[in-house]
């Protein structure tokens, strides 16, 4: 007779429902995948009286969680809780107890991932995270054993749905973000309070997963450096076009002379990369490693059931381990690496001004960018303008700069008198490649 | 002290030469991932005189094969011989003994693989082939692992480098087939003969791989049907642009009815579908599955430092095995499911005709798809025929029909009088799309 491993779940909104019908439709093909029959013993969920439908008797379900870590039958817990606390100290409780834990929860792996790592590795047990980035997506499993031996140089993902979404809306209506963002709101697409999504917060999570575990170190949410999709504008993105890019909102983290680099933020992407054809609620990681070169990895980075099947692959990759006594790969032991500031990022830029219309503008501006050690690559006055205005616009996009340097060039042109205001900066990463 | 493993490498060619690389310069980080040395003991190789650069001792080498695998100091067997025999023999062998084997031998688990996995899990040690299929790009164990508690429906994979090379430089240059070719075989892209790029044997013989591991069935290459690019013409790219699509050799695979059809050929795919952006030498896979939804895995199909990338990986995953006495996942146990035959296909199809330039041409051309039960989408005259002259083309774009239907059709219209030659055939997937 096959072994029963018995799950605790810790949660049970959208995404532990996904769980629980993946579990339910594909439990013989799991049974025979695993030699063990996953049964979902016990749920910890806020709201008792709430209806559920999913096919698991109501004696399952309790309101206290700490009860379903600890109960003696539970041998793997799922948390899908979501939050630092209280989710955070139920999952350091179930490792103490050496019981393998598989989560979905991006801002507690954010926030604690390498002090989590540890604890799985002390207990000697499994601490799973696959769903915790970019839902779907195989992505942590192939970083910590497919790229075991080879050396992640660069990682840029697209891992927020909601915003690529609406770039994407942007993109091909040529509407404006307001309208985009009231639309995708009303559809469902975006939160009624969507600051987690378009500020970049959710993005930067992942992004710092994703930086520990390729680079071998502790970087936390708020080592991510930040700028949301806000003030993105129909303009920006119209420009960008024109020049052969798309924007989107990217987690870029990558290694320099053993210092790492986080940020996230929207950028000018060449049109020809694999990420500019990411459309719609997509999520993508492009890795660059030293020997596989350059991969991708695309699918759906939400939703019940593509999260729930990211996290019943971690569950039967478990209970694999389990059956054998055996443990998955760890991460790897975490250095203590610097992060670079943001200061110091040599990149390309998109300025977008707003000048008088007169002559003589030009060549101040462009004094202005020389000053601060900042080289014009191209620049041209904006065909849209209105001929009658006695005002312009100028775009210029800019050689690599410091970012240093930059600001300071951005700061001195907002105080030039021939500059009415600094419409746009974006970031041009004209160097993320495909070849 | 960390354990050593020794490994045992058979073959020593371009790849091999890149496995050697990677362990020597990784060394120490492959250590601290594994807990083990992993140290290359013993190298067969067919030409013991030939200088190979590598830093190994030259005690190393032999021209034995079959010692390399008996050896009482091998813990674990490397492939890299290609071809079906005497590889198959040595892999049969190692597995025998109770060594792990990693392997990089498409031709060999496309004809033999679930012969070869059933050994493997009746010695109870780990068999792995990530590098059989589309050489860096990690699918074999996102497939067997991240969705083990999925069901994959369909696969749609671009896998051969060489033919995307030539398809991409076709629709880039608007360059015709002969022409690329000569081009790709000068520049080392294709080889002098490139039959198993060009034809499709080379792509199903991974599609077989990736079907039967889909679909938990034995699929052979000789399962597979194909067709290859010789015949696609700069017209054909031409005229797909203009419609929206892009030609792209792909291996397609999918369960209808319990049924698995497993095809190669070019098609047309719609220019919006991620795999269509997949440039040059690339190999890109699409999986679309139940739960998860549609992914995709992209990057480098070849090369010895890539495929050498995704051999060490399984080398990091055996040998963290090989330490806990554990074994990775198995495939599934192989259901036999019948093999659709392609008469049974439905698709769009593509039909270009040279046609007489007279009057009533194009009535009997569509009283004829239509006497074979194959319904027109889209018909027009090409603009790019000379209006002189005294033919014309027509080109054709169906609604989903049965292969043998369109077959029927076009042996028809060859033998009708107003059509002078049935220029081009293609299937055309539109049902391939991103949402």
């Amino acid at each position: 007779m096959d072994r029963v491993l018995r799950i605790g779940l810790l949660g049970c909104g959208t995404v532990g429902g996904g769980v629980v019908t993946i579990l339910d439709r594909e439990a013989d093909d799991i049974t025979a995948r695993t030699g063990a029959k996953l049964e979902i013993t016990r749920i910890a969920v806020r709201d008792l009286a709430k209806v559920r439908g999913l096919p698991i008797g109501a004696d399952t379900y309790t309101d206290d969680p700490l009860s379903v870590v600890e109960a003696d039958d539970i041998d793997m817990i799922v948390e899908v809780m979501g939050g630092i606390e209280p989710a955070g100290g139920y999952i350091r409780r179930a490792l103490e107890l050496g019981k393998p834990v598989v989560t979905a929860n991006k801002e507690l792996v954010a926030a604690q991932g390498p002090e989590l790592y540890a604890a799985a590795l002390d207990a000697g047990v499994d601490l799973a995270y696959e769903a915790a980035v970019a839902g779907a997506i195989p992505i942590i499993k192939p970083m910590k054993e497919s790229l075991a031996g080879d050396r992640v140089t660069r990682i840029v993902g697209i891992l927020n749905g909601t915003t690529n979404y609406i770039l994407t809306r942007m993109s091909e209506e040529g509407a404006d973000y307001d309208e985009v963002l009231a639309d995708a709101q009303a559809l469902g697409y975006a939160e009624a309070d969507p600051t987690a999504d378009v500020a970049g917060h959710d993005a930067a999570a992942k992004c710092a997963i994703l930086a520990s575990l390729a680079f071998d170190t502790a970087v936390h949410f708020d080592d991510v450096f930040r700028e949301g999709i806000e003030s993105v504008t129909a303009t920006d993105i119209r420009t960008a076009a024109r020049l052969g890019y798309v924007i989107k909102l990217v987690g870029i983290a990558s290694e320099v002379d053993d210092r790492v680099a986080v940020r996230v933020h929207p950028a000018f992407l060449p049109r020809e990369h694999p990420l500019a054809s990411v459309r719609g609620s997509f999520n993508a990681i492009y890795v660059e490693a030293e020997y596989a070169g350059e991969l991708m990895f695309y699918g759906r980075g939400a939703g019940a059931l593509p999260t729930g099947s990211a996290i019943v692959g971690d569950v039967i990759d478990v209970a694999r381990n389990l059956l054998q006594t055996a443990r998955g790969a760890s991460e790897t032991q975490h250095r203590a690496k610097p992060i670079r500031p943001i200061d110091e990022l040599q990149t390309q830029y998109y300025v977008l001004l707003d000048v008088e219309d007169e002559t003589g503008v030009l060549a101040e501006v462009a004094q202005t960018f020389g000053a601060h050690g900042v080289s014009i690559a191209q620049v041209w006055q904006d065909g849209d303008a209105d001929p009658d205005a006695d005002s312009a616009q100028l775009v210029l996009i800019t050689h690599r700069a410091l970012e240093s340097n930059l600001r300071a060039t951005v700061e001195a042109l907002a105080c030039s008198s021939s500059v009415r205001s600094v419409a746009s900066v974006l970031r041009v990463e004209s160097e993320v490649f495909a070849s």
